[in-house]
């Protein structure tokens, strides 16, 4: 579990379904009609199942967004230029970034890793870790984007990370991601995962116009025809057209689970790197929370794949872990909700006048 | 204004549309793609107009919870017994219910008003205020629930309670509801207010089965033959077949327009008194702000008739205010990324590449 590419070969242990039916027991206990919190319960209850714990708390949560460059940014796939990756990273730990607003939101820590940006590398701090695979992954348009042993590289680097925070103390992960030219990369790997052409996974990104889409489909497509990938391999996938920071945050809900820490999966890029980790170990699946409904449109595909139903739809498409911090929230209101709450008996509360 | 209907009659000063255009225009400087935070940007934009503020920020929420019998209980309208009205509000008082957890969770104060239980007054206390207009409603399959001046008296008991926390410093206003029989008394309003049948705004409460259904319509029905009531008089409809506490939600909302305090609203009978109150005063729709999807029926009708689009859809159907709730954090976070966030001059990050 240690090695490199240990952590994708370690079975994830089973959750809890015992945990799971006393969660299930206790909320039909406690003064609100019966069902009345919605899928809070479910998600109380699921999140019940991966501690291991009827009443489960959280008493650290932290947002550990991953940062790489891409060389398929030079194919003019996103609306923004390249250097903009390492500009956010200092702007992350400027702590200007949206994800530092919600961060302070919501009550969790961050913590950057440049798995790999195109730019010389800053201080490690506690809030950076300098965890670099290579300066960016190669042009997926004209060769693979990395060798199998980077794909490795990628995705062990997130599960030390991941590792590395469990250890300090946090119980509830979520993962973000940030580089130029990442949503070209989550949707070839979701084409190739899913045998889709890249019209059923291609979006505007930060926000290409039509005939940047259509020049970004072209490149996927060109990919999916050239790169050497097999669906059943999804390290074959990663490597032909992934991201240093999608493998990580694969690698890092693969450890949080391994560590019964569970996941709150962010939008379209995460969603992507948690379908991947998926294929490797499918009861992964039982770990993750999903967050919101990203506004890019091969997400839904993604979400369908994993069976995954998010329980917010803000039109938000920006990546960062943005979608993934908003949804602490409600984990953490699900849990204090079944905690917390009086039972009937305990406030003398009458229970229903007659059955339903 | 301060007579007991003259918050009614009192016109709602329209929004600061400078306000909003400034906070547009700061959204288009931040350090994120244009539009990528969703339906966040528009909140927060909201939020602006109605503070008058172009980066407003909130310093004191109170969500207010309305606490009121129905007459019309006794129809055997509700899956509980009226009792249950008076236990929880000894509930909310001990802290043991779902929207004192919430509460905590999203960092607001709350208020709870007896505005007409069925049982003995509790002692009055900071949390408490004991505002009654009568030990509840009058069974509204039989005659009129209230009044005309007990109508007034619980829209200005509302209003004088929102008065009161907004000079204690509160900026962000939610109401909540509690009060066994409320779903049958706001779908009888709307039904009253909007010339349909029960069939398209009743719904199942707090779990009513299908023959409970079919008797509180039935109910509800008789009721829109019966009772004395005129869609262009919304008067008639409180006092017709309405309820203390949803006056009062009105009367709180109309109150806090006055002074600039948004309004978040909670769920289905929530909805039903702002749509109520917008019938007196429609300027008041631009100062609500719709926090959840009910999975209450006539929910939808409500929001429609306002035009409010929710930002949460949980399937929550439980009242005192837990949706609104949670809303409040999706203002702080709307806001706080408004006011907080780095613009691409400050963080020198490099705008588009080119237009989209």
């Amino acid at each position: 579990m240690a090695s490199s590419e240990g952590i994708a070969r370690a079975p994830v242990p089973p959750v809890d379904e015992a945990a799971r039916r006393a969660a299930r027991r206790r909320w039909s206990t406690l003064t609100k009609p019966e069902g009345s919190l919605g899928r809070l319960e479910a998600l109380a209850e699921q999140l019940a199942a991966i501690r291991g714990d009827a009443r489960p708390r959280f008493r650290r949560k932290t947002i550990v967004v991953f940062v790489a460059d891409h060389g398929v940014a030079r194919e003019g796939v996103s609306a923004y230029p390249a250097s903009v990756t390492s500009a956010m990273l200092d702007n992350f730990l400027a702590g200007g970034a949206a994800i530092n607003v919600l961060s302070n939101v919501v009550g969790a820590e961050t913590v950057f890793v440049d798995v790999g940006i195109d730019a010389e590398p800053r201080t490690e701090s506690p809030r950076l870790r300098v965890r670099r695979v290579a300066r960016g992954t190669r042009d997926f348009a004209r060769e693979p984007a990395m060798t199998r042993a980077e794909a490795e590289q990628a995705v062990s680097t997130g599960a030390g990370v991941a590792r590395e925070v469990i250890r300090a103390g946090t119980d509830l992960l979520a993962t973000g991601d940030m580089g130029i030219g990442n949503t070209t990369a989550a949707s070839a790997m979701l084409g190739a995962l899913t045998g889709r052409p890249a019209r059923d996974v291609v979006g505007p990104g930060t926000g290409l116009d039509a005939s940047g889409v259509a020049r970004k489909a072209e490149v996927i497509d060109r990919a999916l025809r050239s790169r050497d990938m097999d669906p059943h391999d999804p390290w074959s996938v990663l490597s032909g057209v992934g991201g240093f920071e999608i493998g990580a945050m694969a690698g890092a809900a693969l450890a949080a689970a391994h560590h019964r820490v569970p996941v709150v999966v962010d939008g379209f890029i995460a969603t992507v790197a948690a379908l991947w980790a998926t294929r490797l170990q499918p009861s992964l699946r039982e770990y993750l929370i999903p967050s919101h409904r990203s506004a890019e449109p091969g997400h839904r595909l993604a979400l369908e794949q994993l069976e995954l139903v998010p329980y917010l739809d803000l039109g938000l498409r920006l990546g960062e872990g943005t979608g993934a911090a908003l949804q602490l929230v409600l984990c953490e209101a699900a849990t204090r909700l079944l905690d917390e709450m009086a039972t009937f008996e305990e406030a003398r509360v009458a229970q229903r006048s007659r059955p339903s």
